[in-house]
């Protein structure tokens, strides 16, 4: 080992880190965090993933924790990279999904001048983070690593990130350090859950979100709980990750609509609240309430985010003596014959392709609405989505996700207009070779908007209209494919789409089906 | 009038800019901003244009600032799109260009639940604004706007960030406002500019930038001034604006490799800032200083950012009795013979295209790099340059200058991995067919990065290389154009991206030319 340079603070991070169990690094770098490169380079410890927009980078390694259960590390450079990573931040901090942020920042010695780089990178970071540090030395980056990877594993999953100076990075004397255990989930509340025990039946539902829509045997005793006492089962409209299927609970969401939300919500008189929190409206509306339960329902919070809802599950099922419930058989849904793609069809072509083990990436806004239905009987899946409703997280998220799941197919379901703020990450997919198959829903307008013009109740003129108009240039998503090296087809009829959906979720790499409505 | 609803808040702000003088909204909106888009719509007072990421929309309201010399109003959604838009802010901060930025946010009542979209709104806009206020009612709302105008528009331009709660837009008792005067520049030190007369001659540099190179009869009184006493002239690295070309003043730049800067101002004993501030590198690097003069220069503050640069000029000019200095002819650069695409053929080519009037946005980093200095004799023309390091300015930079200057060609020379941070700007350029010809520099890599990387001094292997290289797969920017109804060709010999620029500068629309290296 004598010949061996000296550690340099770079590396001490990068060992820790590899040693604590990271092995992916999603990364987006510049000038400030080529010593980062370099020490990723020479110790080849990690799978280093480029993407070529920071919002790529954030939204992979969220997909990427929702699947593989543990957190990826990115590398970002300084206030605006740390910005255009921040929508998909935001998507992670809702899903709860477990990230460790590495942000490169201008040597602390530069940081006193006005470089053109500089401005408030910690602020920046603050919003979209559950923790930020700033490293203050080589002896101790590594630590902070360590810490804010065990902030980012606690239950149920954290936004961390370290803001990394670079004379921190380049200078010698590195630590490495030991992994740190993460905090496990606060204890429950027992009197909380007699309390939630009194509530079963008629009249109650039980609103279960987090890690226990992870775990099919969790929502399988929900279903023989709400089975011998009447409670009702519901899930949140977005979530970081369900797994359903045949066999498995189906769990209806809470709609997003907020007329729908309020009708579906209005029979309940007790609601049990397990790892979820009292149903919210997307937004506000005149004349309408922010939150979606009846206004004399009680409200139970059996499990918050910090507490282990599994267990809650199984303290009601021990209390009341439950057992898992039946799954009654649900039809599979059969490829469509040739015609349009009517929503139903478009739905079916879908459903009909799906394999087991698909992983769907839900960011189909207003198209392909029955697809969520219809699949209840599909082959045991897993359904991701967006969280915190900034658009643009479908294409990076399918990405993430093929990184943790390599030998499973990936189809996202992805709105045309959401699609264009993230759409660089079909190049990461080329480039990683991952079977990804992204169905762009072509309705060629910012649809879900129109609607919502006519919620705040103006009558829209041609302006308005034209600022929701995606016609003009029309889009033509497979030539953009095409640009990033992606595999393509326009596909117009409903027996053609369950073909070539087939065809691609079967061949490696990714593919992009531009679904004309 | 009496059949005409009450105004409400949307609308009295809306009016108010209008009645102000801004009549351009670069827009991106959302849900909470449907009563803005819907005033925007009835009273169809400002050109609205849509931009597909909110990148785009803040560059490209930096572009339309530089050119119109005032600012736009850009529509954003909530946090994640303040985010989303934060690198270009950051950029428009540097510049010091002026901009207003309407931002959504939830209804006030609506603030207090989790819903998905709720964040630290304030604080993302902070942290990318000059001044920030959140409005708190529906009477005031106009009057915040107006007053955040005011801020923007002082010298030198500042960014004004206004968080509109949605309710508050869609409220009756929305009153109109008058316009504010913006606060003028800070006054002069007359102490300080005798000093900065005392230090006039040789081992002098004067560094101007800001508005004083936006104005062709400044820049030719600091020629006189230069010519009569040996001091030479300097312009900060990156600029908001130059106006250059035959008959005006050729004022060298701060080169931005750092060895190269410091070699530069190495001669200097004395140097008089004029709305520029003491060059400092764009990052640290080991064993290499911070700011870029030498340590026993004696710095002279003539004019700060917020004083007025070009009365400093004049008050320099006075005190000496100098006249405006006579432009040298420069070469008129002429197109080159077939050959490939070296960076001098490459860069004759371009420049020889040049009509009076273009306006050249640069985000070249590494490729064409004699353009700048070939150009000093091209037909008078406007330079504007990434200001703030955060790349992805150019396409939307370009397509705000754009629509500030309709009757003006606009020339992108736009390296290739910075173009895919907002490559969406083309499908804009397309909407609203701007005259607009992007310049691919197609050397499929990070080149700078690679070139930083071995600046720190790194020995790079397979992975970092890796990591900074856009080959796996190629990235074919004609079918991405294609993609967003932007035609384009791409080209590899010197005559013909003469001949095809040429063309393309000639006819109305937007062109894109792929230059491979």
């Amino acid at each position: 080992m004598k010949d061996q340079p000296p550690m340099n603070g770079a590396e001490s991070l990068v060992r820790s880190l590899s040693n604590a169990g990271v092995d992916v690094c999603f990364a987006n770098p510049g000038t400030s965090e080529m010593q980062f490169v370099d020490a990723l380079d020479r110790t080849r410890l990690m799978r280093c993933v480029l993407g070529l927009f920071e919002g790529v980078v954030s939204g992979a390694a969220d997909g990427y924790a929702r699947m593989a259960g543990k957190p990826a590390v990115t590398l970002l450079h300084l206030a605006p990279g740390m910005a255009n990573a921040g929508a998909n931040l935001h998507n992670a901090k809702k899903a709860r999904s477990p990230m460790l942020n590495l942000v490169g920042n201008h040597a602390l010695r530069h940081l006193r001048y006005d470089a053109p780089l500089t401005a408030d990178l910690a602020g920046t970071a603050a919003v979209f983070s559950d923790w930020v540090r700033t490293a203050q030395s080589v002896e101790t980056i590594a630590k902070d690593a360590i810490e804010g990877l065990a902030v980012a594993k606690g239950h149920p999953g954290r936004i961390a990130t370290l803001i990394a100076p670079a004379d921190i990075g380049w200078e010698p004397g590195g630590v490495m350090v030991e992994p740190m255990e993460p905090s496990g989930p606060r204890a429950l509340d027992k009197d909380m859950v007699k309390h939630a025990v009194a509530a079963l039946g008629p009249g109650c539902v039980i609103i279960c979100g987090g890690t226990v829509l992870e775990d099919p045997a969790s929502t399988r005793l929900l279903e023989g709980i709400a089975a011998q006492t009447g409670a009702e089962l519901m899930a949140p409209t977005s979530n970081r990750r369900i797994e359903r299927g045949a066999g498995r609970a189906a769990i209806p969401r809470v709609p997003y609509p907020i007329n729908m939300a309020i009708e579906r919500l209005s029979k309940f008189r007790r609601a049990i609240l397990i790892e979820a929190q009292a149903p919210v409206a997307f937004f506000a509306y005149p004349d309408r309430p922010s939150l979606l339960l009846p206004e004399a329902c009680e409200v139970i919070q059996l499990s918050d985010f910090d507490q282990d809802g599994r267990a809650a599950v199984q303290a009601l099922a021990d209390s009341i003596d439950a057992k898992p419930g039946q799954m009654a058989d649900r039809p599979r849904i059969t490829a469509p014959s040739a015609g349009p793609l009517t929503d139903h069809a478009l739905s079916a072509a879908i459903v009909s392709a799906l394999p087991e083990g698909a992983i769907i990436i839900d960011e189909s806004l207003t198209s392909a609405t029955e697809v969520e239905s219809m699949s209840a009987g599909a082959p045991p899946h897993s359904w991701l989505s967006l969280t915190g409703g900034a658009i643009g997280i479908g294409p990076p998220l399918a990405t993430g996700a093929a990184i943790a799941a390599a030998d499973r197919p990936v189809v996202t379901l992805q709105a045309d207009g959401s699609a264009m703020y993230t759409i660089q990450a079909l190049w990461t997919q080329a480039r990683e070779q991952l079977n990804i198959t992204t169905i762009i829903f072509a309705n060629k307008s910012y649809d879900l908007l129109k609607r919502e013009l006519y919620n705040v109740g103006t009558n829209p003129g041609p302006d308005a209209l034209n600022m929701l108009d995606l016609r003009r240039p029309e889009l033509d998503f497979c030539a953009l494919a095409k640009g990033m090296g992606v595999p393509s087809a326009r596909v117009e009829c409903a027996a053609e789409l369950h073909r070539v959906l087939s065809a691609a979720i079967n061949e490696p790499g990714p593919f992009l089906i531009e679904a004309i409505l």
